[in-house]
């Protein structure tokens, strides 16, 4: 069976490129309210995953003993746009932990945010660890680990107890084993588990209404959910869609992008989760399709992210990126 | 009918991402030796075909009026990497016409290279239209405008006779009528005609073997191709693809990319051209799928172009974009 077309991209009076896909929306019965392709597949989460890989920062009270705020917490479930605000955070939790970014194992790449990128280039600097979109992940990561007294070398490795603990929590409420078999690595060096849309779906229904999961848990998981509505800014940076939504609709509206395609979030008010992946990994197509179902539940979103036009250098529109009119159909009958 | 997977991008033990397209490789008769999906369906062919776009150039006198030798010609045809090389040369030919960066209509974007890119940021400078990619083709353009006594204003409109004279060529070699139901616009604003891909190979066929011109558009075709083949990185940049492959084996192998996963190009000695479309308009995946053809029918072309491995950011192979099965077993079969 192959993925319906999600997104399309025109140009003139022809679509000159689409993007197929699958989406699920879920109860946290694991009912699903919306599926579109096939949402029993196996899908790597990604960085849509990280306020799941974040819940052993809160449990094991590393956070806490450290001092860590929402803010903290927040930038430990994002994707950071790599500015000074999100290093400087960064460093001061490793420094809390008695740490520095010689510790962290995430690896070194350009600010995803563009005037942070091209700060560092004017500045003739290389980027560092902290600048990895990740370093907030790993920073808590550590903690956890100094915090338990285990060694923190490799402890991005899947058989460290730091990543034991990430696997746990992600296995307990997605009901999954998650097991080798389905065990890639992100770009970051931890371990990913990949499984069904259907299941990731339902696992972001069970954060935000704390179904089926023990009370620890669930306080847990509330913490994390408003910290990232309270610092949107951490989760990803200004001008990009989680940060842009989630200011707008706290509470209302969470959402995370994974890398190749990914994206999850939820509908604490509805009750429903959802988890959608491009074939083909674009991130256009990604975000498009995320925001046109946000877009769907919640009219407010509406304008608050650039419409997809597709512009000349000059500024003249000549295409434009859409949902395809299969997608907008089945998203008109969304019944929530 | 959907086109079949043409690349797979894999990470740890599954398949993460996959891209689709469309592939012809044609005769100038037409006759297709290989095929895979829909290769009737109308396509922007983008950037590839600057070589066609820069006939008039050649065709009206204006490059012999102008002193335009073998670099400017390239320069003409290609998607180059706004170095300082490539847009010194530009501004000498727009100079030599007797103009300046203004006369231009491709608007600014930031040079395709990232060194080039990086200086500029570093410098505190704005990218000016002489580092657009297409900055060589517009030169050109302009200089068949200034040469012919044409206003210069407007020069990239569909009604322009620059633009008419750029339609005439590719609807003579395509054998197309060309007509404004299959025209968008390019991001450098002027006219892009969408044709099938078994079209565009046969084109690309033609201009290879001269099959069908007349004595003078196959004079003009030569200096073309061979212009591209003494330069090539005036046609890309250093460390890109069709430069890199060209300088390797000139006179075997003419490429060059487009935009949204467009590849066309050719094999003189074979007779052979090529199109191919990423249907999700992916730039790795149309390379992939360029690369893998070319280094079939050109063992030699092997291992110039790195291989596809996805590391993380610590340099560790974690996946891998490749082939896919049913791509590999077609090019296998592929008899010339």
């Amino acid at each position: 069976m192959e993925d319906p077309i999600l997104i399309e991209v025109t140009r003139g009076p022809l679509v000159e490129s689409w993007h197929r896909g699958a989406v699920a929306v879920a109860a946290p019965s694991g009912a699903l309210a919306l599926r579109l392709g096939d949402v029993e597949r196996l899908v790597y989460p990604r960085s849509a995953v990280k306020a799941l890989q974040a819940l052993p920062l809160i449990e094991t009270g590393a956070a806490d003993r450290f001092g860590f705020g929402a803010a903290e917490i927040a930038l430990a479930c994002g994707s950071h746009a790599g500015t000074e605000r999100h290093t400087h955070l960064a460093a001061a939790m490793l420094e809390r932990a008695g740490l520095s970014e010689s510790a962290l194992g995430c690896g070194a790449h350009a600010p995803l945010g563009a005037s942070a990128a091209n700060a560092l280039i004017k500045a003739g600097e290389t980027p560092t660890q902290l600048h990895n979109n990740c370093s907030g992940k790993h920073a808590g990561m550590l903690a956890t680990a100094v915090h338990l007294k285990e060694p923190i070398k490799g402890y991005w490795e899947a058989a460290h107890p730091v990543q034991a603990r990430v696997h746990e929590a992600l296995a307990d409420i997605s009901g999954l084993p998650l097991g080798d078999d389905v065990r890639g690595f992100d770009g970051c060096s931890v371990p990913n588990w990949a499984m069904p849309l259907s299941a990731m779906a339902r696992m972001f229904a069970k954060l935000v209404t704390g179904q089926g999961m023990t009370p620890e848990r669930r306080a847990a998981v509330s913490r994390i959910l408003d910290a990232c509505w309270e610092f949107p800014d951490m989760v990803a940076g200004k001008s990009r869609a989680d940060t842009v939504v989630m200011r707008a609709l706290p509470r209302q509206v969470f959402m995370k992008t994974g890398a190749e395609g990914v994206y999850c979030g939820a509908f604490p008010e509805l009750g429903l989760g959802f988890a959608l992946k491009i074939d083909d990994g674009a991130k256009r197509a990604a975000a498009g399709a995320a925001i046109s179902l946000v877009e769907r539940l919640y009219p407010a979103a509406r304008g608050l992210m650039p419409v997809g036009a597709l512009k000349t250098w000059r500024g003249h529109e000549v295409g434009g990126v859409r949902s395809s009119p299969l997608y907008e159909d089945a998203l008109a009958k969304l019944k929530v």
